[in-house]
């Protein structure tokens, strides 16, 4: 596995492997890589964090876009862990970006310096989650057997606004064997805490993306002869929303690279 | 059919095929009644308006309770309907509960003279959605067939807090022959929006309730030989934290008069 994103600490021979407390605290260390494929069986989570005087705004902006928005967890202002993340917010993801009105003003792996004590976290659900279970169910992950960051494109799809809040959907892209299209579609549907179902199949032109090979954030993935690309709501719509919302200051995880949370990945399955 | 909570208006042969502008028109119009049974396949919800100052609080609490308080839609401070509730808020439901400090102050058909312009609403969803489903699978409905009003009990069970907000799980029962248990589980787990699969089944004591027959809301239903208590958490729970949070101000819907929306059951059935 080649890894052109990955920086700091030594390799990491069996990310899956790793418990939660243990991925976090090598990327407390330093360690900095996108988290497809670490700590199998635990839930991943995006992370956005607002101040106080958003928060209204942007917990009904997630009520009401709950396929890109599911919200696992809520740390109260000045809170830097939470339940289903026993971490440090700041520190233990392992990559972080910081927002002054709308403007990506910083991309760093601990966000100490600048967090203020007004922010309130929240874990919104993510598509690695269910990546265990389709792996299990003999569909392939290009992005986790090439070592790179999933895809994501911010699409011509609106989110319906709250408040001050608005911004496009974004949404992560695998392709899929033809013959899998199904299976992945039944083994997601089982996890609408982290995404479910896709939100698309087949057609990028139709979510306004012009070109599969420019994704709008992490790496592009190769889609190969007789494979689909299926889109799933991402849990970075929130970031867009920051951007096009401006409020005065945010902090939200570098997409792909995740917080790792305590929870299991069953406890999000539905029957 | 009796029914000794009606009031006002002509009696309604039919209730189960008023369409929800139809219903809505005669709570509107002063008819005060359950309203289990209305308007079949369309989803009802429950009420609770509180100050923009509190909403926060309250969306969080709806977060970290979710079986007790599913968010359905969220009307913003000052709106009086909701993208699935084309009525008024202030007149279209049977009848309201009025809370000053957490007590409650008046029980009236229409709220329209104590309104505020910073009440934020939001409806949650409520078990009368998955009653029609029970129907359809065989399982009888006392309190339908009574055209009494459901019964409701405040448990021993604490919900998580949120902010100011914190207080009991409010349950609704419904008596279920033993031999059709499994299938009540099974139908209502499927509508996870509206409450879904029920908290207890079987045992009033382990939930704190004395008494069966003396419910803190709604009408006692008789539950016979042979018949298991079965406890769903209940939309009520948002005015149980009202009464023990205190907010200087809130309007609920009376229990059991709900909100009759226009989105339909199906929308909030789960595979």
């Amino acid at each position: 596995m080649t890894d052109p994103d990955r920086k700091g600490g030594d390799a990491v021979t069996d990310p899956a492997a790793l418990t939660p407390a243990e991925a976090r605290a090598l990327f407390r260390g330093g360690l900095v890589t996108p988290t497809a494929g670490y700590s199998a069986g635990y839930a991943q989570a995006n992370l956005i964090a607002l101040p106080r005087e958003w928060a209204f705004d942007f917990l009904l902006f997630a009520q009401r876009n709950p396929k890109a928005c599911p919200v696992l967890d809520v740390a109260d202002a000045g809170e830097v862990s939470a339940s289903v993340f026993a971490g440090d917010l700041r520190t233990d993801l392992p990559a972080y970006r910081v927002y002054e009105h709308g403007r990506q003003v910083a991309e760093t792996a601990d966000v100490r310096d600048v967090w203020r004590d007004d922010l309130v976290s929240f874990l919104i659900g993510c598509s690695f989650t269910f990546e265990a279970p389709l792996l299990a169910a003999g569909v392939p992950l290009r992005h986790q057997e090439a070592g790179s960051n999933v895809a994501m494109y911010a699409t011509n799809r609106r989110c319906r606004p709250a408040g001050r809040l608005s911004g496009p959907l974004v949404v992560s892209m695998r392709p899929v064997p033809a013959a899998q299209v199904a299976d992945a579609v039944r083994v997601t549907s089982r996890y609408p805490a982290v995404h479910g179902a896709p939100v698309h199949v087949g057609d990028p032109a139709a979510l306004g993306i012009a070109d599969l090979d420019r994704p709008d954030y992490g790496d592009p993935v190769e889609v190969r002869p007789g494979e689909i690309p299926v889109f799933w709501a991402c849990g970075v719509t929130p970031q867009a929303a920051v951007a096009a919302s401006a409020p005065a200051f945010a902090i939200g995880h570098a997409p792909g690279h995740m917080a790792i949370t305590d929870a299991r990945d069953a406890d999000y399955q539905v029957p």
